[in-house]
């Protein structure tokens, strides 16, 4: 099916598991892939810099058209192939605004929970301050009210743009999978908590659970107390 | 026609001019709108918040529709006007692959110019580095390198998906004009100067041009060395 379609990618990176739903909801499995390592460099790779200047994971080829951003790619799949499995961006206006304003707001979303999480990747030794990281802390917080407001305006059950699943769902799920990996609360943000457990079972998702979580299923606690 | 619809906006911010553009290329000119001024911090004024608990600028409203992420508001007005005005959005799958690729990018772009310009702004005073500004600057250098690279590679008066003009125009556009506006030299830089001086002749883009720099032409020169 998707045999003239190539990706690279990193185990637990948001933006290549972005693309890695879009790619099984799209029902577009069968890709060429090959799974990189950011420890050891491998996004600097030859390979890597070939097809993405900026020596980015994911890179993703369709023939010989490359889209290595992670919201292009989505965008790109849900256009190209529209009527192939599960429709991704909703017919109805109000649903359309909504997943559009949720996929942005998603953005920020992310940057503000690596701002934490990879603080110290981020920043070198002799620039990092303490009063720094209390405000990315603190900013990731309020952020995280947000969406625990937008959730609970929903009815249960219910997807981040309405009833269906939207590539609202496939950009900010693996950001939301992410900060439960890092200890966020379920008791603290129940709504979130909620969204997590019933999209995790979703098959798109399951499918494309990074790896090295699978191997060793034991997250961190960075964000116990946010 | 457009008296449906609500613009909160600021002056020389590239989110609202993205925005502005997109009404304009669909047609949709007679909005009811409100200049706000951030200086006077007029974007957590109740108006805004009633609209956007992000207190920012764009907020935009349609009908009952809210939409604020100047990204999702271009979306949803092509997606809602697609025969209106011009089309933003190419058929052809590599343009359109392009078109999104370049628009992705743009947001790295926009960021890392923020990074530099805004240093003084975003970061206080007692955790400013040298090191670390100077690393911005160098992280926008190497940034424009690449967009200049990317112009080089299309045939002359093209735009940044191809021939005609898309959402990649009308969402990094505004960062190219205000590199410009702070000094950017189109010696060293020729291929993004030619794509300024093309565009911003286009009626959607003078049209949405900043109020504040036809009141005061002179920028500044923070960026002439970059």
């Amino acid at each position: 099916m998707a045999q003239d379609m190539t990706l690279l990618w990193g185990s637990g990176s948001p933006p290549c598991w972005r693309v890695m739903i879009a790619l099984e909801e799209k029902n577009l499995q069968g890709y060429n892939q090959k799974l990189l390592s950011f420890e050891k460099g491998e996004h600097k790779s030859p390979e890597v810099l070939d097809m993405n200047a900026r020596g980015q994971l994911p890179s993703f080829k369709h023939g010989d058209v490359v889209v290595n951003e992670s919201y292009a790619v989505c965008f790109y799949l849900e256009s190209q192939f529209k009527s192939e499995g599960n429709q991704l961006i909703p017919d109805s206006p109000a649903e359309q605004a909504l997943m559009y304003q949720r996929m942005f707001e998603g953005l920020s979303f992310y940057e503000k929970l690596n701002a934490v999480i990879y603080y110290e990747w981020f920043v070198p030794e002799e620039e990092r301050h303490d009063s720094a990281l209390k405000r990315n802390r603190e900013a990731l917080a309020t952020e995280l009210k947000l969406w625990e407001g937008y959730l609970q305006k929903l009815s249960s059950g219910s997807h981040l743009a309405g009833q269906s699943f939207s590539l609202a769902d496939v950009t900010v799920f693996p950001t939301v999978a992410t900060l439960f990996r890092f200890g966020l609360s379920a008791e603290r943000y129940p709504k979130l908590g909620e969204y997590h457990a019933l999209l995790k079972e979703r098959p798109g998702i399951k499918a494309s659970w990074p790896p090295h979580w699978l191997e060793n299923p034991e997250g961190q606690d960075a964000l116990k107390d946010v």
